[in-house]
Formats: C-alpha cells, structure tokens, sequence
C-alpha cells in the first residue's frame, strides 16, 4: 500500500510538464490533471497526456475542460484569426501566443482539486528564463499566487505550489529528464500541428534549441528543423 | 457616445452582486459576467442574471460555464450527496457549502475577459463579516489574489480588483441597494430552491436577517420564514 502524500501534476502533454511529473514522481504519489482550454491542438496534447498516464500510472487523473478561455480569446492560441508567429522570440515583449491570465486558471483547478483529495503540493512546469516572456510564467507571479492559495483555502489546508524547472534552461530541462527516464517521446510541444511537429513555431525552436544545446536527439518527427 | 471604462462585475444573480452592479454602474460602462459552476440552483440564478441584464442593460455580458467544479465536487453546493446545512453559522468553522477555492475561478475569468476587453476594474460582492465564514470571501485573499493579478498580466495591463460590500454586514447592503435603487426583486439568494425560496438554508436565513434589520421587506416569495 502506497502511504506517500499525493502532488497535483499539472500535465498539459509537453516536454515541461513531462520532466515535471518525473521530479515529482520521486517524492509523491501522483494525481494528473490536464486542462482542454479550446487552443488548436488540444487533441494532440491530450493524446500525449494519455500516453504519459500510461507511463507514469497516476493514482487519479482529471481532464477539466475550460474552453471559455476561447470565448474569451485574445491569444493566438485560442483564436484562429491570429496567426501563430514563426521563428524566434523578441526579449522583453509578450507574444501573441499568451492566454490572457492562463496559469491563473490552471493553478485554481488543481488547488481546487488539491484541496477536496487531499494532495500536499500542486506542480507545474511554467518556465520563466529561455521561454516567452508570458507574464504568467514568472516565478513572482507562482510566489504571489501561492499567498493567495493561503489565504483563500481552508485554514488547515497546506497547499504548496512547486516550480522545479523555473529558473531552468530548455536544455537543463532535456538533461534533467534523460538523467530521470522522462518519456520525452511521449511528449508534444508544437503550437500548431498535430500530426507532424512544425518545427517553425516559438514552441518548437525553443524544443529543438534545448535537444540539441543538450547534445540529445528529439524523436518525435518534425516537418522542418531550422 | 459612452466614454466611460468598462469594469467587469461578477453578477451570480444574489443580492450583494446586485447591489454591487448598482455601486458599479455610478462611475463605470457595465460588462456582466456570470458564472455556472453545475451547482443547484444554477437555472434560477442565470434567470436571476438575465433579469439584471434587463434591467441594467451592460454593454457586454458574458456566461460561461465551469461545470468542472461538480466533477471536483467537495461542496455540498455541487454535490447531491451532501446536505444543504439549515439553521445558522456556527463562528469559526467553514461550511460545507464552501466550494473549494471557488472564488479563484471566478476572478481568473474575470481578469482573463477584463484583459482583453481592456476593462479596468473587477467587480465582485463577495462580503467578509457577517457572512458565511468561507475563506475565499476575505479581504486578505483578494488583497492577495491582487498581487497575483499584477504579477500574472502583461506590464501594462492594470485591473483593480474591488469588492465594495467585503466589510458590509447584509442589512447595510439592503440599505445601500435600497438607497441606489437596486432591484433586489431580482435576485435570487437561495442555495435550495428555484420557485419559492426555502427561507431556512444560510443563504436565506443571512437574506432574511439582512431585510429585517434594514427594516424592510424581501419581495420574492419563501416557503416559511424564521
């Protein structure tokens, strides 16, 4: 019998949140949460997050669907109308990729969730240094988060929210991974494909840059490697 | 032409959210949001919703639906299996109508839509004192759940949260509603029922007393009254 506390791991299917599970699967028994938020390739990801409970057999799994977020709008990946940006990523601005408040959201579900199954920890893969400047990716933003979590739960709850890769590399995180067993094969970074990673998009080239500055091969197919 | 900034105003259909649309409405252009979140009486306080539209006719408004928060249950308020308590609160304990960090979600869409409709202000009529003692209704969790705002959204997005009642007790809300003119008919208070309100659930009975001690009289109907 298994008599480790629980960790909520919030696994959207990517490589992130893919290594993520692993660190948490050291310490904690696993409750998996993917959220569907209406972004274009939802169906890809979550096939990747099925193939990834495969992998790590999770004690719970909860799929919440939020695509509100698209009646929303407001980001590239959740509005057709605007268009995905290809090549790098221009320091200091917010792409057109960010969904207005997103981790917000993501981290309400799983303290919610948290907090009825009695987990200890939430964790999350955001990534504030060599991502894309989403403002809701920084670690200020987790720390100021974390105090509402406090604040706004029961007062004997103790929900901590855990960021293990945020001041990571993408390839710190491949070597991470590769050293941990993480089945990065599994995982699905693309922004705009589903069949056949793009390998144009911001999310891709930030993929492909950490592989290879990692010195590791990515095996998941790709149209184009720039 | 209207030249006013709009504010987001969480309207769940009860009596403080109707009095704070009307606090509102004094210096802001009016966008309504309203929330489903699989709970009870969820189609009579989207009625209840519809009938401020009407009266208060927003420049845009907005329903979306987080039946997930059923899946995750933990309330009785979204749970069949737990009963509504009757009777008063007892001081110090958090009753099981407490939906687990519910009113994170409620402001995270409510920031979400604010930043892309370019609205200043989040509105919420969440009420502290003389409440039901739920800890995502204190002034300590927006104050931090601002912070988290600040920190989460682009640089220069700026959306102030305001929960006017949060130190109100329900008979200066009654006045307040009475003095602006708040269709309190309207509303719709309790976590029962959706024809004749039960009159003894918390909800009703902290409605009731709010009445009586403004010393006026709740139009809608109840089944009994203590």
């Amino acid at each position: 019998m298994c008599r480790r506390d629980l960790a909520v791991v919030l696994v959207s299917g990517g490589m992130d949140s893919c290594v993520t599970a692993s660190i948490a699967s050291i310490d904690y028994s696993l409750a998996f949460l993917h959220v569907n938020y209406g972004h274009r390739t939802e169906k890809r990801e979550e096939r990747a997050f099925n193939d990834l409970c495969n992998f790590f057999k999770p004690v719970k799994k909860l799929i919440v669907d939020i695509s509100y977020l698209k009646q929303i709008g407001g980001s590239a990946l959740t509005d057709k109308n605007i268009e995905i940006p290809k090549g790098g990523l221009s320091k200091g601005c917010v792409p057109s990729t960010y969904v207005p408040f997103r981790n917000a959201h993501l981290l309400s579900i799983a303290v919610s969730w948290a907090e009825v199954i009695g987990a200890k920890r939430v964790y999350i893969g955001a990534v504030e240094e060599d991502s894309s400047g989403y403002p809701d990716c920084k670690e200020e933003f987790f720390v100021a988060f974390q105090e509402a979590v406090n604040k706004g739960t029961k007062p004997d709850t103790e929900i901590k929210i855990f960021t293990p890769l945020i001041h990571k590399s993408k390839a710190e995180i491949v070597k991470i991974g590769m050293h941990l067993g993480s089945p990065l094969e599994l995982s699905w970074s693309c922004y705009s494909e589903e069949d056949i990673a793009c390998g144009v998009c911001e999310s891709c080239i930030l993929r492909l840059k950490g592989f290879k500055e990692a010195g590791y091969e990515d095996k998941i197919p790709y149209r184009e490697k720039k």
